[in-house]
């Protein structure tokens, strides 16, 4: 079988480095805007030879994992590039405009449109890890737009990486992931950059800031040109998170000023309940 | 050695532990205000016998590791009973009102005010662990009142645990921790609270949240009695850092408005080097 995966960074490499390892027969062919990304590959034993779209109509399957703006240009022209029996999957964190923008492809039964809820704060083939998606959720969009031998042949490669497969439509995907993927970034990089404006004297920081802090700020070093497209792409979704996030905020500033410490004391007791839903949330194996 | 703590919790608890194991010859009492922790206490082997403060005229060396409303009343208690030999150090948040309300007690020579940065989101006797203070931060506030043989033996145990001391004047400690803890967990409960609030169904949480979002919201599984009079104690500087907080994630979403995601982009670059920061945090060990 021959897989190509379009982006080789930390998703692309770590999707190719567990099916190298399950699927020892496949011959993985590496495609990348960035030729040192492409370079790294190789020598990083994440792909067996780079590639170009020229060499598409090769492929069984390809997996495109660019920043979401990258996907709305590229996805087409991937499309029209590979033969009937391919099939195409990304890996956006957006998914109702990559959809609509591949509506009415004359091969969008070739496309089926992922977000597997998988990764790390860190990009780039280097940061590509064994075992990252197993056990993890993929969420499949518009299923039903997809070639059915298609659907199986891609269902099989994730089934075999471990993956739990949920299928939405893209409006609710986008609603949802506003809140439990998005948000958390954004607020992970305003807490970073309150620290970073107020102690200008990084040795402060480190010095004082324990594993809590460490844990809430993970989410700022993620990269700003994989994530600057995908708030574009779901501004309408963030804005609202982003409200209801601060209104919460300002609430609870308010108990504060009021000295209604039984308030405070509520709000947190409230909150604690997600003790229960983090338990189901499987995290990458060390 | 006779080591006295009041409050077997996981700062308490994870204190003996690790005393325990370094300083083998010494005993430890546990004094706390629940009689099933105590219990539980004794059956994990964190304490070798159940005390009371009639005892505390034996003790060579008091932690006290108690909510820091309960420190104001307890500790000029527990001062009152030990003998002149003996050094009582507190593990509170907060450094202002507690070094305040010692002020002018007739053993502040005895009292040691410190601050370990160390902790889990987790507490009561059964989450303490081993080696949670090694490597990781002790900031001692106005040590200058402390008597210097007492200084000497609080940090030779200190010490011998790992722990790296820093000194600084309580203002300046409730402070900064304001920044790097205080808001981190205000962050984490009102992010749990809006995702929550909006997502009703649990299951929907479950299947789309991802490790990222598992890392922002950790801090909020933390105990609302601990936290509720640490909030109280250093209010004015917590409210400051909200205010600076939501300031800046209602400029981030001015920029979404706008459609300014070259200054979206330019946000998320700048707090990039968190990550440089990040990498002088010394983490829990597993």
């Amino acid at each position: 079988m021959n897989i190509f995966v379009v982006g080789i960074g930390l998703i692309g490499g770590s999707f190719v480095k567990d099916v190298k390892a399950k699927m020892p027969e496949t011959t993985i062919y590496g495609i990348d805007a960035n030729a040192s990304h492409l370079d790294e590959a190789l020598a990083l034993n994440l792909i067996d030879a780079k590639s170009s779209y020229t060499d598409l109509h090769l492929a069984d399957f390809v997996m495109v994992s660019i920043p979401v703006n990258a996907m709305l240009i590229e996805l087409p022209k991937i499309l029209d590039s590979v033969n009937e029996n391919c099939v195409v999957c990304d890996a956006g964190s957006t998914k109702e405009i990559i959809c609509s923008a591949l509506e009415n492809h004359p091969k969008r039964r070739n496309f089926l449109a992922c977000h597997p809820i998988a990764g790390t704060e860190f990009s780039g083939p280097s940061a590509a890890i064994n075992g990252l998606f197993d056990g993890k959720t993929n969420i499949i969009c518009e299923v039903e737009q997809t070639a059915f031998k298609l659907q199986e042949k891609a269902l099989a490669i994730f089934q075999l990486l471990g993956m739990r497969i949920r299928y939405m439509n893209p409006k609710a995907h986008d609603k949802h992931i506003a809140y439990v993927s998005h948000l958390s970034h954004i607020s992970s990089f305003m807490l970073g950059k309150t620290v970073i404006e107020k102690e200008k004297n990084e040795r402060d920081i480190f010095d004082m800031a324990g594993s809590g802090f460490e844990s809430t700020v993970r989410l700022a070093k993620s990269s700003p040109a994989m994530w600057t497209p995908i708030f574009e792409q779901n501004k309408e979704n963030v804005v609202e998170t982003l409200d209801e996030y601060i209104q919460n905020l300002t609430d609870f500033k308010e108990l504060l000023l009021k000295d209604d410490f039984e308030g405070i004391y509520n709000e947190m007791n409230n909150t604690n309940k997600i003790k229960s839903i983090l338990k189901g949330i499987p995290l990458n194996k060390k």
